[in-house]
């Protein structure tokens, strides 16, 4: 408590609403699969996949947190407004750099509503 | 993943690097049982109690977050050396104004090496 | 640009409104004048000092930062609805600990229609 | 106070640390010059052209923060490490939508050692 909510499947999930509710919370990570050590790294959080999120001034994404393992690596947050107040794919690319063997990420999104989200987490192997 | 660590009574840990480990990270919500409606109610939250954090430059204490409930109230960043560079317990103190018949405080506190520390829930009673 | 709006004394301000747009906006640096270096120093920003500052959803205080001389010590974020969509003087107590021989605090404000507002600027000396 | 650094043109500037110091503080706006009302926008905030920063634990890029006029749209928060302590271009992309006939971007890096630092105005119209 609060609550972790984690992403589970939506083609598993019967009840639109719900998958609607499930899919527009949580955190999408999109990068490559391979990184090379020290050379930069894109990191894009995307916010839902299928399903966009409303950004009302009582009703938006507030935040998009990036861990590697325990690790926070940036957070990105936002006010009610950024996306015009229009149902939206909240959306931020970071630059990392890796060290290590590989990546272990998962992103927090915080809806104001509907509280933390988490992402399903994506390994990246890091070239030497 | 990332791992919420919570807090666990160290009278019953037996190792003293393991209590120190625990209650240095561990936020403790300092604030009276009772609040009114619409009152500005104050909230303290203070990393470690009988045991104190470091402020390095690689290993210190980056946020403290309120919640009630799964919606967060309030969250502080410090930069490393606003303590001084020295063993502290850092601490902040939010003012907000309750709603609803109770509050169920959480904090989660951040540090740089150790990640996400979540304290005991702390239940305050909202008088009308 | 953007602006940095800095507080000027309302007492020297005739229109009405316009007191109460500045004295709202700008934070107030609340701290003793004197610390012992090396020792835990609470520094209180507050906004407003006579008018407070609605917490509506599309019209709050989102942050509050906390600098001495061009460092950022600390900063304290908000949502709407944290000070239950009241108007308030919007508060956080910072602790931190005085390094050097004197303290240069000032403080920023963000309103999220208004903009950044910045406090008069508060020395505090730092006895060895 | 806190000093708002401004970009200045480095080719009128002689010395060479000097030239280093303003450019890789300095945040860079790079987007498309026309946008369209309520489509999704990118807007990456690159700090430095020519020279890039330490992220070293106690000199580090530690925030970029997005403006349009007087309005934050995005912030994005690091922690020394983020980029494998290496000396990089910090960087950030957001996507906002756009509302109203134009942007007036800004953004401001913070450097915990160097403070605020504010980019050249970026005008982006916004066809309807």
């Amino acid at each position: 408590m609060p609550k972790i909510n984690k992403y589970v499947d939506i083609s598993e999930v019967d009840r639109e609403a719900k998958k609607d509710l499930i899919d527009r919370h949580s955190p999408f990570i999109h990068c490559k699969k391979t990184a090379k050590a020290g050379e930069p790294f894109e990191v894009t959080v995307k916010m839902g996949n299928e399903y966009t999120h409303p950004d009302d001034f009582d009703h938006f994404i507030e935040s998009i947190t990036l861990f590697n393992g325990d690790t926070k690596l940036a957070s990105a947050s936002f006010v009610p407004g950024t996306l015009g107040n229009e149902k939206s794919h909240c959306e931020v690319t970071f630059n990392i750099r890796p060290m290590g063997k590989k990546l272990n990420l998962t992103a927090h999104g915080y809806c104001t509503k509907h509280g933390i989200w988490e992402s399903t987490a994506v390994v990246v192997e890091v070239a030497q």
